[in-house]
């Protein structure tokens, strides 16, 4: 991933409105590689003061999403097929790490993984674990 | 489903810090069912302007969510075990909702599917369908 | 679906040594939907007497694939991206029958769902329910 | 895992019908783990002469499944609740083995992963990769 890549991935995360909305910040991207950070708040709990499975699930998609992006030639943008989520642990904690990887890359399909970590104080703990796969496409509408 | 119930799941969602941010209402419930109204904004979109898809997710997540609580003894509580979603179509329109039912409700085990319709005026498309695995706690730490 | 579409569907799935191996039957067949029979036998079950769980996940699957093949144009095969099977109940009884259709196919992704149901004598009782993603491809290699 | 609870587990591996009929054995079985083999045939392949993604899908559940057995009580048996799939290259070569482990081990349920690799001479490759629930129980009926 040259420079020019890596900027248009940065930039295209800053657009992201949700993202904001939550307080998530990409921690880290490579070449097939993403981390997305999110410190605790009420905003992003459910009603038991866990961490919200659908924001869990938001993170590893996210994190995922441009992970694939990292991997993609200039003009091509990933959109997210489908994925599934186990949950191995509630979600508590000072913040939440999400680790996305390419496993696969192909021509138009990528499949990934990623670990969601909650971090408490020293400890981590492996809250949920995802397999995903992305499309990449020059345009929205050609799914 | 009584009044009793009614009201004790009514207001577990009020307590949602995370729906109450994206600016979720749950408009219906019934024994085995409900469904949750997102309206557009920008603060619920990826980068594309479409509704971003860790949003879709947790609306299926927490429609499921509220479906299964619908089903369950006093005392008992859901938790998400997993769930896995397939994306449709592009998340384009004024609103999305979420429609989630009971597939089968076991003693400890809930199986439910989902539904995340887009609102486009008078138009309608299916955006994502999903599949999820809920369990019944009397607390968080029984998992 | 013209009369040679479906007679190179019907090919192809003769041509399946494992159908063939656990003695299933394509009992139906139309634009967007399969349906695939099999008989109870001790040979497709676990320890306990039950349809085995792999084979009721590989009923799911083909009846899938014949369903996306149904909807292809000439020269296009399809091949199953991923998968996701939620087991409702136990698989006992007489026979199992899959049911696939095509929720959404696009130019080269096609979205479906399938259901695998028990029949127990005049009893029916849905046995397992399955997400799949399958790909178009005008040959193997071309994932 | 002691010598009791070994031959328990190996027991009731050997009355899979469904094994025996495909030819599969199990490689491996260790504390939260289990491996199983399987040597390439007509039988078990679609009709381009790849392993059928079906199989692939019941090596994965069945290997997950003795991985589940072999870290519960005397008394408890493992049930698939669900389980995921995604195939990562083509099915091809001499042998498929699947390596499933526990994720984490609850009370009631067990998160595991698995993974199976076509084996073509000296030379391997992933193929597919699965997230699964199972839940234990004392009996098939208690689902």
């Amino acid at each position: 991933m040259d420079q020019a890549a890596e900027t248009r991935i940065r930039q295209g995360y800053a657009k992201q409105g949700f993202m904001a909305l939550i307080g998530a910040e990409m921690t880290a991207l490579s070449e097939g590689a993403c981390e997305i950070h999110l410190p605790s708040d009420q905003k992003v709990k459910q009603q038991h003061g866990l961490f919200h499975g659908g924001v869990i699930a938001a993170l590893a998609d996210t994190a995922a999403g441009f992970a694939a992006y990292s991997v993609m030639e200039d003009g091509r943008q990933p959109l997210t097929i489908e994925f599934k989520i186990n949950y191995l642990a509630p979600g508590l904690g000072d913040a939440l790490v999400a680790k996305a990887q390419v496993l696969r890359a192909g021509r138009s399909i990528q499949h990934l993984s990623a670990e969601v970590i909650a971090i408490d104080g020293s400890e981590e703990t492996l809250v949920a674990t995802a397999l995903l796969t992305m499309k990449s496409t020059s345009a929205v509408e050609e799914i």
